[in-house]
């Protein structure tokens, strides 16, 4: 077992109608917040409202700034810094699902750090200090709710780069498993992969087992997968499926899942090339990305994925593992190859090379520019 | 599931050579400190006086205060307290198991709060604030390491009670497994009774299942099981599963395992008085209590119990999961009736009637002091 480090600070607030606590919270804080949010289904919901009215009760003061897309783009990060600044408001407030999350933890970085706010995400520079960011979780997905994870997109590029620090982990984040029932089933199928993915990520690694977090991580896909499949079969408004994925995807990806070993991300930096470039997304590139990976990569530790296999597919051999998490994805909607997405193959020399911007990648298996070729080639059959 | 609110600020610092890092951390916090620790083990090991150097080296100053025993005693504390506010103490550091842990942490409430320190273990009062207390762990048993718990037995009964506050979190906790190599088995063994026994707690519930509450539950008990029986087997000194082990017991006891459900507790209320009164280990009263209250209980939810021996226990029936504990508890040396232990079964009548001081006991089943007194009668047998 490596020696590790492990601290998460995030109170978590989880259960039903707990987004009516957001004032509450944030008095915490501060009197003055930005309301960051997409501007779409939130509205629409009432959810906006009943956050505004919240804070009203709590005499706390907001500016808004909506129209977050997916893959969220750093012209917006900007603009959102600016309004900080200009208005000196003392605490971020994301409403939505890793895309706000992640637009306010950078918002939040850029408003109180010297430099670029781009340098961050091009590891030029460390962030020292962020503000506070709440949040109120309505896509279970990808874990940026608890996570020292934040991934934004520069349009001048595209290019899709993560920041990792410790201050970008939220001091709150409340989480309604009920706000997800209304959430499509793309989107749904889409958080699903995420949070798998974000677990597959920590599962295949070389170091020495740690057992415990065998167990910790087998068990929390096998919850994932079990009730994915109860929603896809006609519980999408039951709300223990929904709180089982919605906590889930918390713990996937809070740190707890990695702790005394290294993880791998290669197949998370493979799609950060797919989704900048096509725009898919993150979801449906994972689900694309980690069958080539697990294929290319199977023969480095063939024991690895025996276990994969058994444990949390209850299958006996290695290959009929990445058939059974194929058939899943496949389930629940989502697209296995490029041409399930509608991906040009003539664009894979040009990820493989973007994706070794920084050097090799992954930890299981370290990759070079023809490794991720090869791989991206296996996603194209 | 139930709402819930989660948050653990404690940082664990885990590995090889974790206690060189004591200065540095709490230089954080403070320049003067309580250094706290049995006076026993961790002198004659040389881990005192690397702590020394390592404070040292980081300028700051402390004061020592030894002699903390198993069961910790209210009046150390108390002496505890009068040094902290004498001298201007800023901190409070535990060197050792759950016991200095513990009697830390009272230290460190009874320092900056008013009233009889004695009255927050008999819930008069609630703490509203506490010195920061940071760790370094050498017994792996009571998760006290990351926990809201603080156990104290007050000599004047003796009567053993719980404080239970999220101010008990500590703001750090070393976890070294090498640390643990020279404990005595019977320790180890104990320690191991504990971890178990705090996940039992949790597992058996009435509330509507949370399956991944069941799983992360179910794969820590099992790595535990699997680790205590290689140390036990000639692995004392091994590296791997003493980590295994002195992780899972941070994480048994640090309120992931019972997100989302009630636990019980009603044996450790039943041992509290077993131990208070024949000053036995912790983890050897609850290797006699939790048979006993097995038995007594198995019939309000079988299938719980049937799912406990066939998922942690590898059997299939409820009562061959018991058998199987006991063999367990048995190979690792512990009592598991109290002709094991020399405890004299006159005293059950007044344990019953001590136990139930604050009302019933448990949420698996509320028990009065008959149940009591019936549960300690099948231990005696």
């Amino acid at each position: 077992m490596r020696n590790f480090e492990y601290c998460n600070k995030t109170k978590i607030i989880f259960g039903k109608d707990t987004e009516d606590q957001i004032g509450r919270e944030t008095s915490i804080y501060g009197k003055r917040v930005l309301l960051h949010h997409s501007g779409g289904s939130a509205v629409r919901s009432g959810l906006i409202d009943r956050v505004k009215n919240s804070l009203k009760d709590s005499n706390i003061e907001w500016i808004e700034l909506t129209g977050v897309q997916p893959n969220p783009r750093l012209s917006l990060v900007k603009e959102g810094v600016n309004m900080v600044k200009n208005e000196k408001l003392e605490m971020i407030l994301a409403v939505g699902g890793g895309s706000v999350i992640d637009s306010s933890k950078a918002i939040a970085v850029g408003a109180v750090n010297d430099g670029d706010i781009w340098d961050f995400f091009e590891r030029k520079i460390s962030p020292e200090k962020a503000l506070p960011t709440g949040v109120i979780l309505t896509i279970p997905a990808a874990g940026s709710e608890s996570s020292t994870s934040c991934v934004i997109t520069n349009e001048e590029g595209p290019y899709k780069r993560g920041m990792h620090s410790l201050f970008n982990r939220p001091v709150f984040s409340i989480l309604n498993p009920e706000l997800t029932y209304s959430l499509p089933a793309y989107q749904t199928a889409c958080g699903i992969t995420d949070m798998l993915a974000h677990i597959m990520e920590r599962y295949f690694t070389i170091d020495q087992d740690v057992e415990l977090t065998d167990e910790l991580c087998e068990g929390t896909m096998r919850t994932i997968i079990n009730n994915a499949r109860k929603i896809f079969s006609g519980g999408e408004k039951d709300y223990a499926p929904r709180a089982e994925i919605m906590w889930a995807g918390a713990i996937a990806h809070n740190g707890l899942l990695d702790t005394g070993r290294l993880g791998d991300w290669a197949s998370h930096a493979l799609d950060h090339e797919l989704s900048a470039l096509f725009d898919i997304a993150h979801g449906a590139g994972l689900a694309i990305i980690f069958p080539a990976w697990m294929k290319y990569n199977i023969s480095v530790n063939p024991h690895r994925f025996e276990r994969f296999a058994k444990k949390v597919w209850g299958v006996n051999s290695a290959q009929e593992g990445i058939s059974q998490m194929e058939d899943f994805f496949k389930l629940i909607g989502m697209p296995v190859r490029f041409s399930d997405a509608n991906i040009d193959p003539a664009q894979i020399p040009e990820m493989a090379k973007r994706v070794v911007h920084f050097g090799q990648i992954g930890n299981y298996r370290k990759l070079d520019e023809k490794d991720a070729e090869a791989i991206y080639r296996l996603a194209a059959e």
